[in-house]
């Protein structure tokens, strides 16, 4: 099945907003095993949006057209879509009082210039927005079947997933369920995992799991796409399969599907009845903003503190004893996270400390990063050398602190070697 | 002149990564007052790639195509340029030589497959990568000039910003020399700033002044694109209009062209020999890590607190004599910025306190934010409530805070009134 995509408005032309409902929706086809092959985009003009539709309804069985639902003058999909289509453009009572209801309970009055996006082609299938007066439809222009949806994302995504993708699996012939697995981890490269997981496809039958990755550095996402005839076949293929990457990639798993590393470390934190200190330097607050806005968070993260001089944590954490004006050591290190316990009364203390190289950023500009976890009984440390530039070693630094904490809390060894590290 | 982008490649067909090589595309032009009229996006497919190249050769005046241009078999950019002018591909010895001499000053051997980067369409006129591999070139097809660009992010900016420009400005007989003015505001609305700045484009002579905005929350940038026939043309346009928009922006306007408002506290802390220490709550360290991470921080940022429970901030800061547990007041907020200077030896202590709604998140929830700014002889207050959800209260707070202290520094009013809170 041929696919194509049309994004409408001139926010999106102008690149006044960076278009991620693209890769949004680009992503979530990929990921039911359905490909986009064509990417139109055009601002909000009648006759570059005839000629997009045109072009689209000879070459494509389906298209997706997002945007220019909403009720003012520039927006245009009803009114273009139903001159391609040869049909009038009516109006539908239904929308039109779902849309009245919409704002009685929220007790305002609908304005008159809404009434338009209750405007549909004659020929239109109605798709549903529970969450927005944008009226998603479908109809046939030439070839292929448009779907048309609304540039909101949060109302698009709900429409894609509950509605358009579906129709487009029945469409395709497809198995009625698929369902996407994901798996989170830091510290292996998108080869080293590929090649790390050869075969493990072939545990389910006939092809039915795909094998995909998503690399946003530091993390990589590596995701299983199951086709079943139900979720419970589903679940059945999915099993063997799951069980094998979990034991390849053993411990650089950190999180799965919707969970993140902060979310796991906030949840493991608060499952054990612990508090948690931070001490940070070059990472400057990164690592205590990851945890410390989470729902829950206001029970667990007793202090954060980042200094750029470190001999500064001496007056910051009340150390005494020994100095952090010498070169960093593995002692030194786990002293501070000693101190940063008993200095807030912490359960546990995670210190990252890093000592970046001297002069201008460049692409092997690296930093040498120290990190320690203590409680009342122990202290783990871990010592890694991350090349990249400034901002590679602080987004390095930031997920292999919090992942090291994770490894600790998960009773894991916190001292891993990762591809990203030079040793 | 009307203008199509074409952008290759199946990361971003797949949604793989987000386009934004598009929107930034799109926003360069409409900078220098070009506008583009179209855009497609295909991946590295021989068919597609043809048919995109035709369509836009008959429609356009000017394409530029992003992407395909690397040494691998998938870089296909270069081989259907040809087949759509119909000429051939020959190698382009000055530009292998150029590769061979970018490896050798790299100490490594040129690998073999890089030889494809130097084969360009007969016709091709070269455009000058100064730091890639990959050769940029412009040739027609059918009735367009085509400019192919790399899809490096940065090596693209470079060669779109110095070279694909001025020969569209060129082609489009626009005047020699645009120039884009910014300025970056906080706490006005777009539609306020546009209010407040009617008619200044009248200042400068026939309309060569276009006004124009990007609001990303919670920063509003205001753009002057200027036309002139030399850049002492355009700063003689430029002068009165630039006095007029800082005069009606007055105090909001926190930063200008490439200056960040982090960047410019730290530039004024660090000329008036001053250092900082932070006290956060909900914040959770995102005002440190705006500041701490740039370079010369080192010399200014003492000291960064983040704590959850305020009642930690007594441990934390060594602080007697009030107590944190109940309600936030002025002079609680106040004391806390002295305890904050006090315990770090800081000469400025800038403290952002919130008292979050109870329940769950919604787009009414809202948080009371206490800032105060402390120095050995002063001490400065704001209170203010913003809505919009967890998210929007933490971005505000983090630009509320950062703000004050700018404002403070600058010896303007810390308490004005923004459009973004409830009073």
């Amino acid at each position: 099945m041929r696919i194509e995509i049309i994004c409408t408005g001139d926010e999106v032309l102008t690149g006044k907003i960076v278009n991620t409902n693209f890769s949004y929706m680009s992503q979530k086809l990929e990921d039911v095993g359905l490909s986009v092959h064509w990417g139109t985009t055009v601002g909000d003009d009648r006759e570059s949006l005839l000629d997009a539709f045109r072009h689209a309804a000879q070459r494509a069985d389906a298209v997706i057209v997002n945007g220019g639902l909403g009720p003012t003058v520039d927006d245009l999909s009803q009114e273009v879509a139903a001159q391609a289509a040869g049909v009038d453009l009516v109006l539908n009572e239904e929308w039109l009082e779902k849309m009245e209801s919409f704002f009685t309970k929220r007790s305002r009055i609908m304005p008159p210039n809404n009434r338009k996006q209750a405007m549909l082609p004659a020929t239109a299938e109605v798709i549903d927005n529970p969450i927005g007066t944008a009226c998603g439809f479908a109809l046939d222009i030439g070839r292929a079947r448009f779907f048309f949806t609304p540039g909101v994302p949060r109302e698009l995504r709900r429409m894609l997933e509950e509605q358009v993708v579906p129709r487009l699996l029945a469409r395709g012939g497809a198995p009625a369920t698929i369902h996407l697995k994901r798996f989170h981890s830091y510290g292996l490269g998108e080869s080293h995992v590929d090649a790390l997981l050869t075969g493990v496809g072939d545990l389910a039958p006939d092809g039915s799991i795909k094998l995909g990755f998503r690399a946003h550095y530091p993390q990589l996402e590596t995701k299983l796409t199951v086709r079943g005839t139900d979720m419970d076949d589903v679940r059945r293929r999915l099993e063997p399969v799951q069980a094998e990457v979990r034991k390849r990639l053993g411990n650089f798993i950190m999180a799965e599907d919707d969970q993140t590393l902060e979310g796991v470390v906030l949840a493991e934190l608060t499952r054990q009845g612990a508090t948690l200190a931070l001490v940070e330097t070059f990472t400057s607050g990164q690592i205590a903003a990851r945890v410390g806005h989470l729902p829950g968070a206001e029970h667990v993260l007793r202090a954060g503190v980042t200094v750029r001089d470190r001999t500064a944590l001496h007056k910051a954490l009340d150390i005494q004893g020994f100095t952090l004006a010498d070169d960093l050591t593995q002692e030194t290190t786990e002293s501070v996270a000693h101190a940063a316990r008993a200095h807030t009364g912490a359960t546990h203390a995670l210190v990252v400390l890093i000592d970046l190289d001297e002069g201008a950023d460049r692409i092997d500009f690296g930093g040498t990063i120290w990190i320690a976890i203590a409680t009342a009984e122990e202290v783990a440390f871990r010592r890694s050398r991350i090349l990249g530039g400034r901002e590679w070693v602080r987004l390095g630094a930031v997920e292999l602190g919090l992942d090291c904490l994770r490894r600790y809390l998960q009773r894991l060894p916190v001292v891993e070697r990762i591809d990203f590290e030079k040793t």
